[in-house]
């Protein structure tokens, strides 16, 4: 490590967070929009820092201000730097969406407004959350403020993990046997990582599995989704509804069919924004730690991919 | 009391009722539907008992199956007898109305449909519940699971009450300056009751205290609002959006200006339905404290109004 590292901020918001850079007053940093032999910390977006590999020489850390840093997951790049992502602050936004997107349904608003506009009463029953079981295709730190919310709204949750059990709200675990996981959920939610094993996890035998009344939403990657199978479910009423907020190809072609399936929402991406002031609190807490010479925290797995 | 009280069910859900108290076997219990002079109890909605007062000369107890009990508290009408209310079951149904129509606003969810309708990836940023403030009038056991929803998501909750401090979720209670309470507030709820000192409470004065990009939601009584005041804060962009369960006449007038009205909407009373179950579970516990001779729950003061 420099006496004086030189940090890169490669983000389309870089203005942003170097004015908050400023304000923060880091010790023994300097701060650089530009491309410089000597910079030794990355902090951006990883689409951007995925272009600018080449050209870091002395790059000892990358930041990523997303979650999902797959532009940097490819075999055929360098690995020899500690890649970071962000984690911790998507939760409580993530349940902003889920929750959103599951009251939406139950308090049957859309059917409310279009009752409005034609200036008719309509005291139809709502649903309610309560009662209901959510199914957690995920279970890390999202995952588990999902469950905190969920438990709030008094729903049962299952978890569908690869081993691990650490969350007290999860009701019931599973590590295998998709089918089962799904049979009886009212809700699925995805907050798989695009992975080898996540590929297509969601195809005509999950969503065959599921309850027809049941809602999919994924807010994951797209790549967890065999798109035909969801679209052939959905058309055939097999399923109520699939909010979308992840697809395999972003943004999501004009011609695609989804634009016109059925009881399918369309979020484009906007379930868990990256706020600059959350996302620099991270990046500060990391860079003490890496003055001080301790591990850094989020630290991703290039092997594992999350 | 008679060695075997006789019941009666006066409900839209008489038959539903009946069904459950078949099967819950309550000692010492005979249920009638029908009027008759032996009738100690009655069971059901306030306006269907209003009309059966006069026909029941050995009434003791009144269990509503609503909230809101207006019609008998008429001071016309006799109230020699107990009169209670459903409480207790409708805090969590209100947070599940409340919050999905916040989270409708925050996640600009109607703005992202209308992208979607016309094929149209829209990344626009989301906004979140996170740091806003929402003020409660009100602040009695839906008012307390309201705020407990609000500390979840992370929201500052203010409350006005009359004097009454004892929700640990509220961070500021008010009992007097209105203005000062809505200074500020991105979200006001009332759950006002129907009462001489609620009436036209949400006036210009205090509409105008509130931010312009508020949100007003009422799920108390539609008493609570001068409705001319709020359709003209509306219509000049002073208030961002409101969300009215509750009316002065319900079912609304066809001719109601509220239906023409931008940035309203309309939900027709189904904020927080009393689901059988839920009610019947509320008249089983003050049943049995009948049959002991203690005092019931959820006791209705005519005076007071609540």
């Amino acid at each position: 490590m420099a006496e004086m590292p030189e940090l890169l901020v490669l983000s389309k918001r870089a203005d942003e967070y170097c004015a908050l850079l400023q304000v923060a007053k880091l010790p023994n940093l300097e701060i650089k929009t530009a491309l410089s032999p000597k910079v030794e910390i990355v902090f951006g977006e990883p689409d951007l820092i995925c272009e600018a590999l080449d050209s870091l020489p002395a790059l000892v850390w990358a930041q990523s201000t997303w979650a999902g840093v797959e532009p940097l997951l490819d075999p055929n790049l360098r690995r020899d730097y500690i890649l970071t992502n962000a984690r911790g602050v998507f939760g409580p936004l993530m349940s902003e969406f889920v929750f959103g997107y599951l009251l939406l349904h139950e308090r049957k608003i859309l059917q409310r407004l279009d009752a409005q506009r034609q200036h008719r009463w309509n005291p139809s029953l709502t649903g309610t959350l309560r009662g209901k079981t959510l199914g957690l295709l995920g279970v890390g730190s999202i995952g588990a403020h999902l469950a905190s919310t969920a438990k709030h709204f008094g729903l049962h949750v299952r978890g569908f993990t690869r081993s691990s059990e650490n969350c007290a709200d999860v009701d019931t675990y599973f590590h295998a046997n998709l089918p089962a996981f799904a049979s009886g959920l009212d809700y699925l939610v995805s907050l798989l990582p695009n992975t080898a094993e996540t590929k297509q996890i969601i195809d005509a035998d999950l969503l065959q599995a599921l309850p027809a009344h049941a809602i999919l939403i994924n807010a994951g990657r797209g790549s967890a989704v065999k798109e035909l199978a969801l679209v052939e479910a959905l058309e055939a009423g097999r399923l109520a509804l699939a909010v979308l907020d992840v697809f395999e190809r972003e943004p999501l072609p004009t011609e695609h069919i989804f634009w016109r399936t059925r009881n399918l929402l369309i979020t484009s991406h906007t379930a868990a924004p990256s706020f600059p002031t959350d996302i620099l609190r991270l990046f500060i807490e990391n860079y003490h730690l890496y003055l001080d010479h301790e591990p850094l925290m989020y630290r991703v797995d290039f092997e594992r991919g999350y």
